[in-house]
C-alpha cells in the first residue's frame, strides 16, 4: 500500500504549485496529478456541480490505486471535502487560505489576502478568519484576472505587473506585513511579488502546510513509502493543450492530455 | 468508529500534559489514558522491553476500541514508534522533542534542551538535531531527579528550584532564547521556570504539536468525534497510588488503579 501513489487534483493547473512543495518534502513519493482544466473554473458553479465533479476526480484518483488524495483546489476543498471524507476510506487532505498562522505572526496587526471571489466569500474562510483574526485587519482582494494571465503564459509580463500593483496598494496602505495568497495559482506570482512588495512583507502560502499535513498523515498511518527507487510523478489535464502545465513544471516532468 | 476514543499511554503521569493539550485543542473527543508506571522509568530498559511493553499497552488499548494511539513518551516512540506503525492499522503518533521549530526561531543562535539521560542519547533525538541545527549550539542538560521530584508532588518545592536553577545555569550562559522541554512531564514545571528564566527567553514543548498532529490525522481520516455529547476521559494507573496523577489532573478527571 505505501508504494501507492499520492492522488492529487485542482480545477486548473494551479494545484501544480502544491505537488511541488509534496514532492519537495517527499520525493520518493509517487504521485498523481489531475487538471480538470475543462471544466474550469469551479468558483463559478453551484454546490452540487462542485461536489460531483470533485467525486469524479477523486475516483479516478482511486481506480488508479492512490493512497491518500490531496485536493489542491481552495473552491473544491470548501465545497465538497466532508463530502469526499465520508465517502471514502484514504485520508483526503485540502487546502485553506493561510490566514491562521498570517494572524498569529502579524506584528502591525493588518494581513493582506489575495484569492479568487468563490474562495473569499465562501464559509469556510470566513470561519477561518473568525476564529483567529478577531482583534487583525483583513484586506481582501479578488484576483481577477490573475488566473487567466498564468494560464496564457504570462506570469511574468507588464499586464501582470500593472494587475498586482494594483492589488496591493490598499493592502500596502493599510500598512500589512503579512500577504496571504488563498488560490494555488498564486505561489507562481511569487518571483514578481517580491519585486512589488517592501522587505518586511512575508509571503505565505498553503504548500509548505499541505505537504507538511501529507507526510505527518502518511507517516503516522505508515504509508510513507521508503522505496528508494526513482518515484513516478504523472500529470494529466483534460484539454489538449499542455504547453502551459509543462511550462509550469518544467522539463522534467511530462504531462499528458488525456479525457476524464 | 469516530465516536471511539483515542489511547494515549506513557511510561508515566507525565503523558498527561499530552492528554491536556489533546483536550484543549479537540474537546469532544473520548480519550483513555495509560500510565504504565509499574514499568517505569523505560529509559533504563532495553530496545526489545521497550517495545513489548508499548505493544502491551498498545493492545489494550486498541482492545478498548481506540481508533488512533499517542505514544505520549519519548522513549517508547524512539525505540518502538516504527514497529507499532507498522504491525497495526490505526495511525499512531509519537512525540520527539521540539527542536526544529526553536533551531528555526532562535535569534541568539544558541537553545537548550532539557531532557532524560535516554532522550539526550537516543538516536532520534541525534537524528533531529543534526538535520536542522548544524549551525546552532544546543545546550544540552539531562534533568535528573526533576521526574521523581513531580512524582513525589513536590513540582513546586525549593528542592525544585535549586535543581532547575543548577540546570538552567550553563544554558543562561550560552545566551539561550529557546529553552526545549524533551520529556512530558516537565510541561508541568513551566510556571517555576518563568519564574527562573529572563523575559527574553522563550519555553517550548512538544504538547501542542501532537495535539495539532492527532487533529490532522483524525480530519484527513474522517474520524473526528462530532458528537455534541459530553466525551468520557478515562485514566489508568498500574500502580496503587493515584494521588500524584489525579492532583496533576485536576478534580475534574478521575483516575483509577488498574493491572495491566
Amino acid at each position: 500500500m505505501s508504494k501507492q501513489p499520492i492522488g492529487i487534483f485542482d480545477s486548473r493547473v494551479g494545484g501544480t504549485s502544491i505537488f511541488k512543495e509534496i514532492h519537495a518534502l517527499l520525493p520518493n513519493e509517487n504521485t498523481i496529478y489531475l487538471a480538470d482544466s475543462a471544466n474550469a473554473p469551479y468558483g463559478t458553479k453551484g454546490e452540487q456541480k462542485i461536489v460531483e465533479l470533485s467525486i469524479k476526480n477523486t475516483e479516478l484518483l482511486l481506480n488508479k490505486g492512490c493512497k491518500l488524495i490531496v485536493v489542491a483546489c481552495n473552491t473544491a476543498t470548501t465545497n465538497a471535502i466532508s463530502i469526499l471524507r465520508a465517502k471514502y476510506n484514504v485520508p483526503i487532505i485540502g487546502i485553506e487560505p493561510a490566514i491562521k498562522p498570517a494572524a498569529l505572526q502579524t506584528q502591525t496587526k493588518a494581513i493582506g489576502i489575495l484569492a479568487t471571489k468563490g474562495t473569499l466569500s465562501s464559509a469556510l474562510f470566513h470561519k477561518t478568519s473568525d476564529l483567529y483574526a478577531n482583534s487583525i485587519t483583513i484586506i481582501e482582494q479578488i484576483g481577477e484576472g490573475i488566473v487567466q494571465l498564468i494560464e496564457s503564459g504570462k506570469t511574468r509580463s507588464p499586464e501582470m505587473t500593472g494587475l498586482l500593483e494594483s492589488y496591493l496598494k490598499p493592502m500596502l496602505k493599510a500598512n500589512i506585513d503579512y500577504l496571504v495568497l488563498g488560490c494555488t495559482h498564486y505561489p507562481y506570482l511569487i518571483p514578481g511579488l517580491l519585486e512589488l512588495l517592501p522587505n518586511h512583507v512575508k509571503i505565505i502560502d498553503s504548500g509548505l502546510a499541505v505537504a507538511g499535513q501529507t507526510k505527518v498523515v502518511l507517516e503516522t498511518s505508515n504509508l510513507l513509502n521508503t522505496e528508494s527507487k526513482i518515484p513516478k510523478n504523472e500529470f494529466y489535464i483534460n484539454v489538449k493543450n499542455t504547453e502551459v502545465m509543462q511550462s509550469l513544471l518544467g522539463d522534467q516532468f511530462n504531462v499528458e492530455s488525456l479525457k476524464f
